[in-house]
């Protein structure tokens, strides 16, 4: 069984209402429509039982073997919790006029970092439910534990992989240094507020090591 | 004499109508009440004759040599330029309600990235002068070439300098290889578009780089 705080690799697929909302398949996004282009698809690293997962999934993970796989159905309060009346909110029509939108049922607006949607929107009032989408809902899903991650090498590798998922680093240790070499795409990104984070969470996990290094690379073109 | 495309470093007290505006000396920035704490005092690198400094200067540095020091004084077409009268414009008042400022005549604007100065604000009309503070001023400069900078270790750190001069690298050659060492603070600023601006006026300089490392460490506190 899986302990508590072990980094492991996940793999799942999500479904409300016989539908699919969420997945690690990119074929099975790709088929069933959902497919994001933005998104890494492929087993995401996790820590266990530490609350990065819905807590009806990080409950059943805890009693589960790696390479085992699960068929799970959860109540709204297991999974995106349940619907609050309180959030959905009458908001002013100038709101949608600063914004330049025009109020449609149906529509995803986001009122001051808050996402809803617009419920209803006639005679100048609008009513937007700020719940989530699938608060409230039945979940059903699949899990399995694809790996757990062991050796400090790949440990490292994959706390950076929750931070920047499309940047493959390469990892080595010597002795209380761990040194982690970034690939020359990494500079299109803003990352020093990653790498700090990388760090704090390595520092958290691998009590030996006491230095990182980032190295970043540029080849001459010419 | 110094060639152009050297790197050399120099100080610089500026003055227009008898007074300091501009300065790489610390103590005299303070004494003349220009202090200003985000700028780092001390001399500065350039290189020669490349229009990084204007156009007088830049023409009696390649005069000059190493430990010269001279005066000059320099016409408003080699220096800040002339002024344009026709970058004297009306701004209408809405962009200043816009921006919720009181157009009061001497105030610094910014309009849509330009920066101006109110000359006029009366009924409504405002007139903002886009030309250059100094524009059409006759202005006199103290020079001095402290240093040719020498050896690639050296050059390489300048460059970083130009970049960030805040930032004290620390750089060593193996063969074709550069390795830039950065302090810890340099998590704290945004330094991908720096180091790659970096890279690229290293690779332009020193033929001989094939390629540059960046190197940030974290040490852990606890």
């Amino acid at each position: 069984m899986v302990e508590k705080g072990a980094l492991i690799k996940i793999s799942y697929d999500g479904y409300v209402d016989g539908k699919l909302f969420d997945t690690t398949n990119e074929e099975l996004a790709k088929k069933e429509g959902i497919y994001n282009p933005n998104i890494v698809y492929g087993p995401v690293p996790i820590f266990a039982g530490e609350g990065m997962v819905v807590k009806g999934l990080d409950e059943i993970l805890l009693e589960m073997d790696v390479g085992e796989e699960k068929e799970v159905v959860l109540p709204p309060e297991k999974a995106f919790g349940k619907r609050d009346p309180a959030k959905i909110k009458l908001v002013p029509m100038r709101e949608f006029i600063k914004r330049g939108i025009k109020p449609i049922v149906g529509l995803r607006v986001n009122i001051d970092g808050e996402i809803g949607r617009i419920v209803k929107a006639e005679g100048g009032r609008v009513l937007v439910d700020f719940n989530h989408e699938l608060a409230g809902k039945e979940v059903k899903y699949r899990i399995k534990i694809e790996e757990k991650v062991e050796g400090d090498e790949n440990i490292i590798r994959e706390i950076f992989n929750m931070f920047a998922p499309k940047i493959k680093p390469n990892v080595t240790i010597e002795g209380e240094k761990a040194i982690i070499e970034l690939p020359e795409e990494a500079f299109l990104i803003n990352l020093q507020q990653i790498k700090l984070a990388v760090a704090n969470e390595v520092f958290k996990r691998l009590k030996n090591i006491k230095e990182i290094k980032f190295i970043e690379t540029v080849k001459r073109k010419d």
